[in-house]
């Protein structure tokens, strides 16, 4: 529908919002539409997108204070503000005493590679401290990540990335990676020769949104000295409601946690927030110095952000968190987390009082998780036929090795009305799919088997 | 000036801009104006705010094709686009029969450490091919990258990032990787048993703008088997301009390349092009599946980009560079360079009439380094004294282990008059700094001496 070649003259927006409407519109995934209830939700405000225009407009590089004071200090300012927000203890805030403080960061893969090359270094260094001579080269590939099966795909590839075994342990039945897994696992790589070295713990897993222990995990890192990253990405804003601040119990044993703001709340992407206990562990591990890099400053207080980070270059991406904490107020973020959660519990509800259903796990946050008692053939139909009718759009996960399907409230304007004709749309389909099958029941056990075992395979 | 805790209640936009002005304006360094002539240009125009508008108001997720397919499908296009106006050769394009394709990155640093991430993960993979024996971990540690002393810092730190060594060689004497120097290397580390994997040669270096001559380092990847990636972060644009090409001449031989959009072309920040001759490295290096991701298609012609980067989240950013493209047109993006170009020639004429200054090296692009004859130590309080001023800002470089100031033409705002204005406050300010030292005349040749190997120490 476009032209192969570029325009050699310019052109008028007229014709760039005609085919603005007509040839992007149509091929546009509705992420914001209130029938959709795939992944988990992006963030979208207009306190969030003018956060941005007064960002785009000013088109600073805010790569050291000195390059934009105003670009690194805002960020300090508000991803303190953001972390008490949260309940974060204060030493992982940049106004505490301590060297702890917080940055954005790109998106949560970011964060999660990040924290793997800091505990890569840190370790590494820590190793060369008792022993001189040891080659770090030679030293690398002994190193060990761990986190659980039910991690998102972006901490697997962040072993990918940064070059480190990233062991996925088996989850408990409820999609928790236990402590005594984690201790066993260590146990046996060091009994190889190995060094266990990074450790990520999932607070909201992407499939089934289960929260790993972290009074059982946090111990068992502590004893061993090894980096716990806190991934939150999702389930993280929901910390702001204090009735949910038990599902982070013991964080306090974090080396790091990762928060994206443009997640689960009202903030466009991208606006990943971390925060860690001891900044110079990521200096010392990102700090490449240049002459015409060189400028007046560098402490703690003050962060120059691209030692913070892998990039050199950075957008001023706190103006957008600015304006959608000061336009929402705390109060109408947490009203935004809490509708969201009641909406799900509504879906749940609705699933539950149809007998041909069954809701599992337990519903955790924004999301639920059901599949036909019939089998895992019949709800990937069923889910097969709802996507190719693009009314209602939804993703496949899995739990205790069964096809289930996902719904998640993701927009921020989904009503209760919403979630109830996002439901109509999934029972019909269901009656049509019974009804088809009155004639040709499958032999479902056995086919279930079968599928199951692709599952597995497909998700490991 | 902002207050310590976050708001509890919402607020309204008039305090919002109210504190915007007052708080946030004074502590911003303006990139964009006339008289910013540090570092490199970054972009910035209506046409690509009202792109990223659009962006945000949409707010979709692009790892997928699936998850919104015109934001792919628009970024196929508008890369194919940029190519051609750079005149980038056809096997990089996606609209090629084989399998090359532009991806936009978040920023050069990115690319580099994208780039140096396949390269590792092919070369292992390639040995192992020979040899199935081979332990891919122990192999890592022998795979030695290459770049020139002049490189970019973000260079260095995909090195550091990738658990690679990079050696950064000499390079001659106007700034350039030569092919024997790069060949010499490689012979060396062959002959201990490294592995050459990766060069990164740089079109347009940060410090000076200069140009390695790819015809001569592009042989001797292709001999070794090595990756090339081109690093042509702000010169790239200035291909556009078909008198510029013959500066990538042999571009043929690269494997990746990157051009910043979002630098010397009015595209905000980040919007860094990447090009690669086969997108199965790519792919083959950063796939990792979930049964959540699992969608209908994945082939060539339409990838599915969270394989050709690191992140799995990406927003529509080809839609800036799409409203920059048709806004400008062609013939708008060249005038743009060559005004940019013209300038800055205006500024080394200016400095060139005064003979207390010497213009080295011949200015390249918008680039103009100049220095006091009197000597570094002069020099360097020439810029020191300019910066308190805050009238003028310029950043220091090294020529041939000299100080020099780099001017540069940023702003796509910059006039004539603004040259001339600029160039009236340094020469201002070298009149007092003469009419200071008429009593007290410093021994000039030694401090510099001193001083030098400083600069040579800390740009290392």
């Amino acid at each position: 529908m476009l032209p192969e070649e570029p325009p050699e003259e310019p052109e008028h927006w007229k014709e760039i919002i005609k085919d603005f409407n007509d040839a992007i519109m149509p091929g546009i995934t509705h992420w914001h539409s209130p029938q959709f209830h795939a992944f988990y939700p992006t963030g979208n405000s207009y306190a969030s997108i003018v956060g941005n225009i007064l960002s785009d407009g000013l088109a600073v590089v805010g790569f050291s204070w000195m390059a934009s004071p105003a670009c690194t200090e805002l960020e300090v300012i508000t991803m303190n503000w953001l972390g008490k927000l949260l309940g974060l203890p204060e030493e992982f805030l940049n106004c505490s005493s301590g060297p702890g403080g917080g940055v954005i960061q790109g998106s949560a893969s970011e964060a999660t590679l990040v924290g793997l090359l800091v505990a890569k270094d840190k370790t590494i260094r820590m190793h060369q401290k008792d022993n001189p001579d040891l080659d770090g080269d030679m030293f690398k590939p002994k190193l060990v990540a761990y986190t659980s099966d039910q991690c998102n795909s972006s901490v697997e590839k962040a072993g990918l990335l940064g070059s480190m075994k990233m062991r996925l342990l088996k989850a408990d039945s409820d999609g928790r990676l236990r402590g005594d897994t984690l201790a066993k696992a260590m146990e046996e790589d060091r009994a190889q020769g190995l060094i266990p070295c990074y450790v990520v713990a999932n607070l909201g897993t992407t499939g089934t949104c289960a929260f790993d222990p972290l009074d059982e995990l946090g111990p068992v890192c502590s004893e061993a000295n090894v980096w716990l990253h806190v991934d939150a990405a999702y389930a993280g804003a929901a910390f702001m409601c204090p009735e949910y601040r038990h599902l982070m119990k013991d964080i306090e044993y974090a080396d790091s946690i990762v928060v994206n703001a443009h997640k689960w709340m009202p903030v466009n992407f991208d606006c990943s927030a971390m925060w860690v206990k001891n900044g110079y562990d990521i200096m010392r591990a990102f700090d490449v110095q240049r002459i015409y890099l060189d400028d007046m400053k560098n402490n703690m207080k003050i962060p120059d952000y691209r030692h913070w980070q892998m990039p050199l270059g950075r957008r001023f991406r706190s103006l957008k968190l600015w304006t959608v904490m000061r336009i929402y107020g705390a109060e109408g973020l947490r009203k935004h987390i809490r509708t969201q959660i009641s909406l799900a519990l509504h879906f749940a509800k609705l699933v539950r009082a149809d007998d041909r259903f069954l809701v599992e796990p337990e519903p955790c946050m924004g999301l639920v998780c059901f599949r036909l008692k019939d089998g895992d053939m019949i709800t990937k139909q069923l889910l097969d036929n709802l996507t190719k009718k693009k009314k209602v759009f939804m993703v496949a996960g899995s739990f205790r090795t069964r096809y289930v399907i996902r719904f998640v409230i993701c927009s921020r304007l989904t009503t209760e009305n919403d979630v109830n004709y996002s439901w109509s749309k999934i029972k019909e389909e269901a009656d049509i799919i019974y009804a088809d099958k009155v004639h040709t029941k499958p032999q479902i056990p056995a086919i279930n088997q079968i599928l199951s075992r692709e599952i597995c395979e497909k998700s490991k």
